[in-house]
């Protein structure tokens, strides 16, 4: 029997600005990152966003990001290991008081943005983020995109860590994703996406762009769930999966 | 035996702006109320009191405010109780980061300025605090300026209330303070200011502006760490605590 | 030959945030009241608003708000008048610099939300707005809903004032509008809003909740552009105008 | 006769937080770079700032700076052209307001911290931050440090441009300051740092760390107002200057 989670960026609507359709996703996916105020996000929000996925039995992760919600913490800032240490508790620790006074426990932690990004290869960055999840608390699971080193520094601080893989993204030979920008970025063909991420899920291993085969782990699937064409790709992930065997689950709900 | 806490608001430096004395008036209370990021503090100042206050065996809470970082959280808004309870909620829940992960546990939440101010008769706000305040940890005490209605909420509500009293603040006959601007607000003589303080805690009585015998609870007395004077005020209230056999000590360090 | 101005806020959309539909509304309009970057707006955001308003033909004003994008600035903030004031000053000016070196003139000022609402009846505020428009530019056109005081002080420092009035809103006995709340406060029948819109701007009069016929100066009539619907009444307006003789043509391209 | 412009950093205070001490050096220099209220400065301080300046015949610039007030400006973030252009009209205008509010006219901008560094080499965003000047008001003057692209580039699209120099500092032979951490980056000896601006000033010619001897455009002199020691030493540089007949005066008071 094969297991995956499912998770989706949430709770990124700010204000009286909205993003994302989060009500709409939420019964899709086994877990939520959500923004925690600093990218995006704001403390109506997170309290909502938490508040829908107790009722969907979705499991909840901090998804902290740069202080930058003018730029939607897409921006790459140039931080002290120090700065970024403490960003990430101050935010992991706001999301935690709607997730523990929801009589939940938070599951996970994934950087976003430009600050996930660097953890593709900047290991200060990467360390100083888990640095700042070990010590809030060591059961806390890291969320990496597979090939990260943010990964390597997770396991080897203590911590559990999970690879997460996209199903309409090419890979490098590096496991990198091909730059958006770049030709051949985005699996445009859904049939193709989806098998891919069978593969991923199921052998562990994907095609890179370069056309080589590549060891991959596929502990849990990121996807969107803006607009009515995002949200019909995911059902038919869903049902696959189903077809194949694959059961969908957040780490916290395995048994 | 009698004794009583000494609490004083820290933390409230950001970025390269520095307010107050911290490093000084840390060594002479026994609980620091540590700004949250919204009124005043960010993320490092945040991390850099909490390690202080370990260091010196002063107990933590936190201390909410508005969103208003240009105000100094002094300015009222006006705000929902969803708002409110939201938004102490994403505070605490920030600063309990750093005081988790310090090996240390939150003593309490205290409210600031113009949000503080509402608290003496705003039976509205004062419910959204105090239900956020229970939702998170119903250990958690809290603090109010002696005479508000949060205490009297937070009682109902379940939560362990302690009364704030201010040694240099002259008191109405409904115990709330004079307002700053007018006359007699302020008990400047020194002396008369701390015979004051040692009987709102020996005997639980104050003499109003209006020359009436109050009783009041002084179970924990704010003081200030902002320039030399300041500091040299709390040493004689120490001193003269010691000799009336008033033992300085936070709650969370009581036996 | 009657004349009209027709104004819509714009220009409310903030970093990776879209509210409003600026480029469907900007084609129906003669005056864009753009957010200046405190309760909505960011420089991105008004670069292309004043781009997109010149191309259209389009006059542009400030729409200067509560510093609370996370309320939208429709929270009333207790400041003081030299606060307001300043916050006037620095928003109209960050506006300025886009819209001189695009070539054009900045036209007239309009308080946003809570800020807005203030004006109604609050001299002290009102003095603080139309000092700073007056001390930045005498020929800037204030707006004011029609029976604000913010018409009156405007008047009295030497400023323009035009008077703007509302479609689907109902009025109470002293032009202010019928709280949103309250039963009757939307003029829900369009052909019956559009009437009214004919008779304010032709007679100055218009019908109160009450029955009670009032006087009322209908100068520029507020319009909104978010969703289909609103579009289609806008274009229904337009096209009773036509028929009406009443020209739409904004203050400052009146011969 | 020799004339040099003497500059320095002011109105970098936040609501109730204050650096520098303004109202000192205010009264030493003639020219003043004001904060605009992204990485520093608030409308408050920018009114009180630029009244400070009037009413002490000192003429006034903007320096702007990045959106982050909690790292002061001086962490670097990866902007586009559009944005960091934008984000300079924005600070501009607003400054412009309380300046041309006050009857004064703006002088001169100078970028702030990280975003200044850039443009001892970045031409992309030198080209954003004179594009910006240039369209705002083409008779602005760009203060760069001397021997910064930013400089040429102002130069190149039409604005005049005005090269800073430091008493304090050492430089590398290309005229970069040598970095703060390196050793020899500071001139600590007083006198020899007065020598070096008097033949800066004069003759254009300054001595590398290196030994070399390099030409320098020495035009605006930067002094720093905070604490009795740098004012102290501004003094000593005012009567230096006297002595060696160097008129000490605001590009915008010469005749």
């Amino acid at each position: 029997m094969f297991q995956v989670d499912l998770n989706s960026d949430m709770g990124e609507s700010f204000g009286a600005y909205k993003i994302g359709g989060d009500d709409q996703i939420i019964r899709s996916v086994s877990s939520a990152n959500v923004a925690c105020g600093f990218h995006a996000g704001d403390p109506m929000v997170m309290a909502k966003t938490v508040q829908m996925a107790k009722e969907n039995g979705v499991s909840v992760g901090a998804h902290p990001g740069y202080p930058d919600l003018m730029g939607f913490g897409r921006r790459k800032m140039v931080l002290s290991q120090a700065e970024v240490k403490n960003y990430m508790k101050y935010q992991i620790g706001a999301l935690n008081a709607f997730v523990t006074s929801a009589g939940m426990r938070l599951q996970h932690v994934a950087p976003h943005g430009a600050l996930g990004n660097l953890c593709q290869y900047d290991r200060e960055v990467s360390r100083a983020i888990v640095e700042a999840v070990y010590e809030i608390d060591p059961e806390l699971i890291i969320y990496y995109c597979a090939g990260a080193v943010l990964g390597e520094e997770a396991v080897k601080i203590g911590l559990q860590a999970k690879a997460e893989i996209f199903a309409d993204r090419a890979y490098m030979d590096d496991l990198s994703l091909v730059p958006r920008k770049e030709e051949g970025s985005m699996i445009t063909d859904e049939s193709i996406a989806i098998d891919r991420c069978v593969r991923m899920v199921k052998e562990g291993k994907v095609i890179a762009r370069s056309g080589k085969e590549l060891d991959i782990s596929g502990d849990t699937l990121c996807v969107h769930g803006d607009g009515p064409k995002a949200l019909a790709f995911v059902q038919k992930i869903r049902e696959r999966f189903q077809q194949e065997g694959i059961e969908i689950v957040s780490f916290q709900n395995r048994r």
